[in-house]
C-alpha cells in the first residue's frame, strides 16, 4: 500500500506576505475552489503573521481575513480551511471567530524554544474541536534535543500534529532528517515539515522529511510565500507520485489552479534572490532584512557581513537593535567589503 | 581534507536558449569578470546548442559565439572556457576555431544511446590539448546498464570526464545516485553531473551526483538556462560549503555577479511553470513543446496528456511527427480533457 501524506497548502497564508497582504474576495475563492476541485485536504487561509497579523508593525490586510475565511468556506466540500496563529499576536477571540467562519484546524506558531507560550491556544483549539497543531519555527536555531523537548510540551497539551518549521529556509536535508526522526521517536503524535526554499532545497527537503515519518507537508502553488517561498505544491504533487506516496491530490488540476490563477496574479515571480540566499545561509530571519540594509548603508559596510554576524550571535525576532551594533563592530574591526 | 568539486558554470551557454541568444559581448565580458574575480575555475560559452547552433533552426546569435569566446578569454586568466559540441550540429572545425578563440575545454555531447557519434570529436579535443569532456544527454531515457556502457565508449575514445546530463529535469535524486555511482564503479574517469530544475529537484540532485562521487558539477546563475534552468550556482557555492565540500568558488563575489550582472540583463526569472513541470514529469525534451501546444490546439486535447504519452513511447527528438499521431489516438480514446 502507498504511504499516505497530507500536502497542506498555504499559498494563502504564506502567500500573503509576497502579496503584501492583499488577496481578494475574488482571488480567494478561486484558488478554494480550485483546491476543491484537486482534492486537497488542508489549506490556509490567514494572514501572512497569522490570525490577528493584519496591523501597521505586520502590514494591513486589504480584506479582513474573516471575510476570507469564510470565502473559501463557502467554495469548499470536502477542502478544508486552516488558520495560523501567533501568540501575542493573534487573540483567542481571533480562534473562535475563525471557527464561525469555517475554519476546521488551526495551527499554533511559536519560535522554536518557546511552546510554552502556546499552551492556552492549543487547549482551545482542542475545546473548539479544531484539528489542533503545534508549529515551530526557526527549528534550524535549535538543537534537535531542544526541539524534541518543545514538541513534547506542545503534544503535552493536547497538539494532535506538532511542526518542524524551516522558518529561514536554513535546514540541510541531513539536518531534517535528524530532526524529523528524533520527533518521530519521541512522539506520539504526527509531524509536519513546512519548507522554505532559500537554499534550493525546499523540494529536498520535504522528501526527507518525509523519509523520515512526517505525514503533513506544506507547500505553496507557484511557491507564492515569504522570502524566496515554500515548496511548490503542483510540483510536490508530481515528485511525490513519482515516489510513490499518496496524497489524493490530481496533478491537472493542482497544476491549473497554480498556472491558470495564480501565476496571473502574484505580482513577481519567487526567486532566489541575494537577500533569500543570504537569510538561509546565515540563518536570520526575514525581518532583520530591511534594518541590515539601512545600517548597510549607513555605515558603508556589507550587509551581507552584518547578516552573517547576527546568524553566528543567534539573533531572534525583538533584537533588532542587535543591527546597528553589529555594523558599529565590523567597522571598528575594518570589515569594509563594499 | 575537504573534498573538491569543480563547479562549471554554464550561464553563458545553456542561459542562451532563456536569453534567445542574444548575449552581448558586454555581458560575457561582465559575467567572466565576475568569475575570474569568484575563482570560478571553468565556464562554458557557446550558443545554448552547442558551436554551430545559429541557425534558423535552433536561432541565430546575435553577436557570434567565436566573438564571444574570445571576449571572455580576455577577461580571464585563471577561468577557463568550456565550450559544447554536438556532433551533427557543430563541425571539428568550429572546434578548431573555438580553441583558437581561447577555449581550454570541450564536451561533445550526445543523446545518451548515441556515443559512437563522437568517436572523431573526442580524439580532436585531445589532439587540441582541450580538457575533453563526454556529455550524456537526456540521461533519464536509458537504463543505467546502457548508461555505462556509452560511458565506457565515451571512455575508451579518450574523454577524461563523463557527465550524466539530465536535459529534461526528469531524474530524482535516488536515480541520479544509481547512475553516477555506476559509472564510478565502472570507469577510471573523472564524473560530472548536470541537472535541470524541472522538478524542483536541481540542488537536490545535484547533491545525490557529489555523494555518489561526481566532481564536476553544473551550474548557472541566477539558474539562468533552458527550461526552468540549472542548479543555481551561487546558491550551491553556498550549499556546498555548508556541507563540507571545497569549490574553491568565494560566495559574495559570486553572489555580485549574479544578482548585479545577470539578474539584470535576464529577460525573466527562471520559474517552474506548467510546461517546465510537464517536461520533467514526462521525461520529455522541450523541443516537442511547441508542436505539442500546436497539437493540442487542433485536435482540443490536453497537452499534458500528448506529453504523457510521448513519455511512456520514449520519443527523442527527430520523432516530432509523433506528436500528432498521439493527438489523434488521444481523440480516438475520447480522451478530451480540456
Amino acid at each position: 500500500m502507498k504511504q499516505e501524506i497530507t500536502l497542506l497548502d498555504v499559498t494563502l497564508r504564506d502567500g500573503s506576505h509576497s502579496m503584501r497582504h492583499a488577496f481578494t474576495e475574488e482571488q480567494v475563492r478561486q484558488v478554494a475552489r480550485g483546491f476543491e476541485q484537486a482534492g486537497v485536504k488542508y489549506f490556509e487561509v490567514s494572514h501572512g503573521d497569522g490570525l490577528g497579523g493584519s496591523s501597521l508593525q505586520y502590514g494591513f490586510s486589504t480584506v479582513d481575513e474573516l471575510k476570507l475565511i469564510e470565502a473559501a468556506s463557502e467554495e469548499c466540500k470536502n477542502a478544508n480551511i486552516s488558520v495560523l496563529i501567533l501568540p501575542g499576536i493573534g487573540l483567542k477571540e481571533d480562534m473562535e471567530d475563525a471557527k464561525r467562519a469555517g475554519a476546521k484546524m488551526v495551527r499554533v506558531a511559536t519560535h522554536v524554544t518557546e511552546a510554552d507560550v502556546a499552551k492556552q491556544h492549543i487547549h482551545l483549539g482542542r475545546n473548539l474541536g479544531l484539528k489542533t497543531v503545534g508549529f515551530l519555527m526557526m527549528a534550524h536555531m535549535a538543537p534537535t534535543a531542544t526541539l524534541v523537548q518543545q514538541a513534547k510540551l506542545f503534544e503535552s497539551y493536547g497538539a494532535e500534529i506538532v511542526y518542524v518549521t524551516d522558518s529561514a529556509g536554513a535546514l540541510l536535508p541531513h539536518e531534517v532528517k535528524e530532526k524529523v526522526s528524533a520527533l518521530k521517536e519521541n512522539l506520539s503524535c504526527e509531524v509536519g515539515f513546512h519548507a522554505h526554499n532559500n537554499l534550493s532545497l525546499a523540494m529536498a527537503n520535504s522528501m526527507a522529511a518525509v523519509e523520515a515519518g512526517a505525514t503533513y507537508i506544506d507547500g505553496s502553488l507557484r511557491c507564492l510565500g515569504a522570502g524566496s517561498g515554500n515548496t511548490q505544491t503542483e510540483v510536490m504533487v508530481a515528485v511525490f507520485e513519482r515516489l510513490g506516496y499518496e496524497s489524493g491530490i490530481k496533478l491537472f488540476p493542482i497544476m491549473d489552479v497554480a498556472n491558470e490563477v495564480v501565476a496571473k496574479f502574484m505580482p513577481r515571480p519567487q526567486e532566489i534572490t541575494g537577500s533569500s540566499l543570504m537569510m538561509g545561509y546565515s540563518g536570520v530571519y526575514s525581518s532583520f532584512l530591511l534594518f541590515t540594509q539601512e545600517a548597510a548603508k549607513r555605515y558603508n559596510v556589507d550587509e551581507r557581513d552584518i547578516l552573517l554576524q547576527l546568524g553566528k550571535m543567534q539573533a531572534v525576532g525583538g533584537q533588532e537593535d542587535l543591527i546597528y551594533e553589529v555594523a558599529r563592530e565590523l567597522v571598528a574591526k575594518n570589515v569594509i567589503t563594499k
